[in-house]
């Protein structure tokens, strides 16, 4: 008995040791990205599908990265469930990342699993944005380069043999609230668990701080998206049935009321199916498209539709991609195979001939995410099962598929020499170079404050957008928050006005107007308006983001990594280098805003803040609720209510702190892609010894901004 | 390029046959029970682990099943990925099952993973009770014998080259709205996704009809479970910091205020530590567990304690097991390999000497589903991707921990030749024969309502348990649920004080009861005492599960597998043959009510209905909503406070209707498993010309159903 004990044991250890690869290979594959190399990694990753460059320069030019490890200290094991990596982790060490995460800020200490998913609830890692990727506030990323699911124990875990986890004197609760309180024991790695793998490919992006890591990681994909210039207006989509002449209205009532609106979005009913989508204009909805899009044009509105990829037995596209679609279908049509590049094509050429070159401006690339449900005979999606014919499956499909669709839309657009801005609902890693802002169902303010911050560690972009509310005032805090983000969108499709003249969803259907509804324009047409002064600043921290790699919205920990008061500060964002934000949702009337080292004014009362405390603000629905940085030239345009190629900005130059200082402004055609060919201009902004200068150096001929005034405020 | 694509495809076609596994073995396991095996299948399956021989005669005396389709219609496939299981399915099919399912009851169209987890939202077939088993109203069921993680999509998927999909004239909506309403075409079969499998054993369970479905399953698993009698009474949990003294008084409490109740639970703090388990009794709370025990006997109560598996390294258990467990801890404690029978010998053991032979009656067995969450450096559970030295990993082990625990302990008791009734977190299939009732935290009292109905789907055992309460009503409305299901608990582990006597937490515990605490406790005796009277129809109904497998508790559909109008029928069920439940919530003043062909009879006016119809129903608090179909012979005792095995029952037979009937009660010792050896009397009820007869048939010497008074409803 004794024996067989010991036998079976002996046999676990050998098990235990079977499990172990040995054999792991390390490429250098830039400055300060190393790549692991273990087993026999699978063919459908999301770097494979990344054909951007790495940005070699900028990479070289950032600081070396020092790791808090040494790379074979990172164990990779394989066995017959799959592959299994583990990385050290330090006690002290906050984790981020993850992808576009809604319910989750800090992920130390937790279990995630970053899978794609249209309405993630419980908070387990799913997203519509999910990436295997995190980073450490110690100063380097870890991407595990697969599209299966995968599950992360971000220092959750303690395994029996582990020193740490066994040899401290261990506190047992012997009750449930004693184990919550007990519960600061750091235990374990990161653990990451990759069922169904035969070998990984595990990414090591170093600092040496935490917005270097990040930098790193988008210069690696390419440098980060410089949308449109156009794409940083308002985007505004109109109810889902309206027809041509409806939209041309809804156009002019913008015009009219000198409302800034620069892209109107279209809704399904344009097609003539599109559940599946035939991706053919329904003509008694838009009897003359051409015409259509030509008056818009006209009025200063670029044209987005909405679509998704499954095509329609009635699209002229079904016959092309039969042969390459997966053995599911979605809604009776095809998911073609996206991860086959001459599938690709045919969906990119279709769309470049019909749409592209006809003037539409961008796409609305809707239901690529999974779902849980499915009801009555109708799946939301193909099965993790289904097979393609390029050899992916269904599971690998469904976390690549975001991406995929992004990349096949934006090559079009690449190709063409025209920039867009595009909205998709999923996404993945690598895709920092997509101008493609992520949407969702989802409406959970706080949820989408904590995204904005989120979205920053995943080279994404998230746009909050604003549809229904509950209140004038959760109307106003939504339209805040959208007006500081990345994309400032509307999406009334299922209204017929517009938000702001009546919040209530029955109402505005039945053009019941509410008695305030002026009232309430006036309010959004101002924040709208600072928006539209926003243009410059943000188009420049678009221009850092490409450049060098720096997420324009990010956590306050990315630029305060040692700050522990920031640690787990999910709820204010860095917008650029020197503008802080703190939104306020509907229950607020005043918030606690906490303010980092250094000194800060309060943009709407130009208060004094000496940072490294907690300050409470009451702005009203109006004001932003924005601090400037001490040090920032903020340039403010007079706004205009859309931007053409031939928008010139007329700019106050903001001074916070009467010290000398610089700041700099990316000045260039605004629409193509000759801004990587070196077109461009670099605007130096100059305050010193109280008086303004610019210097505008780079090959762009012609300017953008004309710098009207400088200000002090002090 | 057109060359290039054809190759692709007929690549594409290839693989697609490769994925094909053509060969299957059929074996007959019991009459109507087959079992299909293809590939390699996997060695730790729910059925691996059933002790429990089929019971044959029974089996055998069920009428002969038809299947709707040929065993060689079911296709199974695998691949690198896995294996993939296909049935057929007709177009009017409902389908019900995957264990205790929270959310879903009539699971035709949709996408199920019955996964183990503690608090599955988004209702996507997690579950702490998961089961790979379905059952259609056409008289099958099919049962994946897997512990994978797996996904059901029943009639919820289209193929691209299936018939039935893609050459029906398809109505494509061009919105959501018309998606949503284009949703009555009839696609695909029932598609099974089991990621990692080798292999696979698909049970085919024939009818003929649904209730003879569930019989097959029960009995082939050996038959439902028989708790001890007194586990028909009450179970009242305490407040988890209760010494010896406090419990006592609780029982004294229920004694003095003739409150009927059986059992009392004892909650973590019993034990030295708890989180994780020490499985050693705590001096300084329970200073004399002997004297205790003792005392508690004397007072008629049994005592069950809580625990959970996680092995702390204070626990006696810590060392034999150390050897014998996966390689992570949780909570620092040990996870023991109970998927070997060593490792379990080990754990009975020692639970038998120190706590069975001791005289406890039953355990709480906590904490053995799994969690999506952890916290800091505590993970709530044991990673997939752990090992054991058997050779299970975690995925697997948690599906099975649940079963594996509740056969560890109930084996104890089963060897010991004494009944129990036990509590368990987590289960799945095959577990008919075990007498444990699952529990859950979620706290919804609809999904309380429809676990009752799916736990009949599932060999479970449901106990939808009663905490704290909104309001009166809603605790009066939730002890009616209580009363009318498999097990009747109250579990006051954080409250003071019976819930009765204070509804809300935070008062019950500074011991501030309700003005109205002893009307309310009159009226909770009410409920209680009804249940008491309950007991003999109860237990006979649960002899009717383990002798020929029919569920006590279930879904109308069970019984009436034709009558459309039970198809989506969630909220009402059957107990035993004649006792139709249809209980209300906090909300509901009033509820309408189906009842099936035939004639009901309310239990509280008499009234009688005609069947097939909807009624309105307005039960008071204290009166329960149950109807009784003609014909039956309700057999109701004198309520006694608890049962001991000398206890006789003192009945009043109800006849409903008065026309010629039998019913028959099940009379053995009530705690050992005696009748197992056929040492049971079957108490035979007979009503013919106005006159009641009893008739006493079997071996079992004594009495314990005295025949007081006939009564007639008519």
């Amino acid at each position: 008995m004794k024996k067989h004990t010991i036998s079976a044991f002996v046999l676990f250890l050998i098990l235990q040791a079977s499990f172990i690869n040995t054999i792991a290979q390390v490429t250098n594959l830039a400055a300060g990205v190393q790549k692991i190399s273990a087993g026999q990694p699978d063919k459908f990753t999301p770097y494979a599908f990344c054909e951007e460059l790495p940005m070699k320069t900028a990479l070289a030019s950032l600081p070396a990265g020092k790791l808090p490890f040494k790379l074979a200290d990172i164990k990779i094991s394989t066995n017959d469930r799959g592959v299994v990596v583990e990385i050290p982790l330090d006690n002290s060490e906050q984790l981020y990342g993850f992808g576009l995460q809604l319910g989750s800020f800090n992920q130390r200490g937790l279990k995630v699993k970053p899978i794609v998913n249209d309405n993630p609830l419980n908070d387990v890692g799913y997203t519509h944005g999910p990436t295997t990727f995190y980073v450490s506030n110690k100063g380097y990323g870890i991407l595990i380069n697969t599209s299966r699911y995968t599950t992360f124990y971000c220092g959750s875990t303690a395994k029996l043999n582990d020193r740490k986890s066994t040899d401290t004197e261990r506190k047992d609760g012997n009750s449930v609230d004693e184990l919550y309180k007990n519960n600061n024991q750091a235990l374990g790695n990161v653990t990451v668990d990759i069922p169904g793998a035969k070998g990984i490919e595990v990414f090591v992006f170093e600092g040496p701080d935490l917005k270097n890591v990040m930098q790193r990681y988008n210069l690696f994909a390419g440098g980060g998206a410089l949308p449109a210039i156009w794409g940083l207006g308002i985007k505004y989509r109109v109810k889902a049935d309206f027809n041509q002449q409806q939209v041309i209205k809804m156009a002019e009532y913008f015009r009219e009321n000198h409302i800034p609106c620069d892209v109107l979005g279209i809704e399904p009913k344009w097609q003539t199916a599109a559940y599946s989508c035939s991706y053919v204009w329904a003509k008694d909805f838009f009897p003359d498209p051409n015409a259509f899009i030509a008056t818009m044009k006209d009025k200063g509105f670029q044209v987005n539709l909405w679509e998704h990829a499954f095509v329609s037995p009635k699209s002229p596209l079904y016959e092309p991609l039969k042969t390459k679609s997966g053995n599911y279908l979605v809604w009776g049509g095809l998911v073609p195979d996206f991860a086959d590049s001459a599938t690709r094509g045919i969906f990119a050429n279709y769309h470049d001939n019909t749409f592209v070159k006809q003037g539409i401006s961008g796409f609305k690339m809707d239901e690529c995410d999974n779902s849980n449900i499915a009801f009555g005979s109708n799946s939301w999606s193909f099965p993790e099962l289904s097979r393609f014919p390029s050899g992916i499956d269904g599971e690998q499909m469904h976390q690549l598929f975001g991406l995929l669709y992004q990349k096949t839309v934006y090559d079009i657009y690449k190709r063409s020499n025209k920039r867009t801005y595009l909205d998709v609902r999923a996404s993945n890693a690598f895709a920092s170079s997509y101008p493609a802002a992520l949407y969702s169902d989802t409406y959970d303010h706080d949820q989408y404050i904590k995204m904005i911050l989120n979205s920053g560690f995943s080279g994404m972009i998230w746009s909050p957008e604003v549809r229904e509310s509950n209140s004038i005032k959760d109307f106003m805090r939504r339209s805040q928050t959208a007006v500081l983000s990345a994309q400032t969108l509307f999406n009334s499709w299922y209204l017929q006005n517009p938000p702001w003249l009546q919040i209530n969803i029955k109402k505005n259907n039945a053009g019941q107007l509410m008695d305030n509804a002026k009232e309430v324009e006036d309010d959004i047409r101002k924040l709208f308006e600072f928006r539209m002064s926003l243009v410059p600043y943000l188009y420049s921290a678009f221009a850092d983001y490409h450049f060098k790699g720096i997420p324009p919205f990010r956590a306050l920990v990315m630029d305060y990594p040692e700050d522990k008061n920031t640690f787990n500060l999910s709820d204010e964002y860095m917008i650029g280098s020197g503008i802080l934000a703190a939104p306020l949702t509907e229950k607020m009337d005043e918030r606690k805003v906490y303010l980092p080292a250094g000194i800060w004014y309060d943009f709407n009362t130009n208060q004094k803040y000496e940072g490294g405390k907690y300050y409470t603000i009451k702005p009203s629905l109006t004001q932003l609720p924005i601090f400037i940085k001490e040090g920032t030239i903020l340039p403010l345009a007079k706004p205009v209510e859309h931007v053409t190629p031939d928008t010139k900005f007329e700019i106050t130059c903001f001074v916070y702190g009467n010290h000398t200082t610089t700041g700099s402004l990316f000045e260039d055609d605004g629409v193509s892609f000759n801004y990587e060919k070196g077109n461009y201009n670099s605007v130096n902004l100059l305050w010193d010894k109280n008086k303004g200068a610019i210097k505008r150096s780079g090959s762009l001929k012609g300017t953008r901004y004309i710098i009207k005034k400088w200000q002090v405020i002090n």
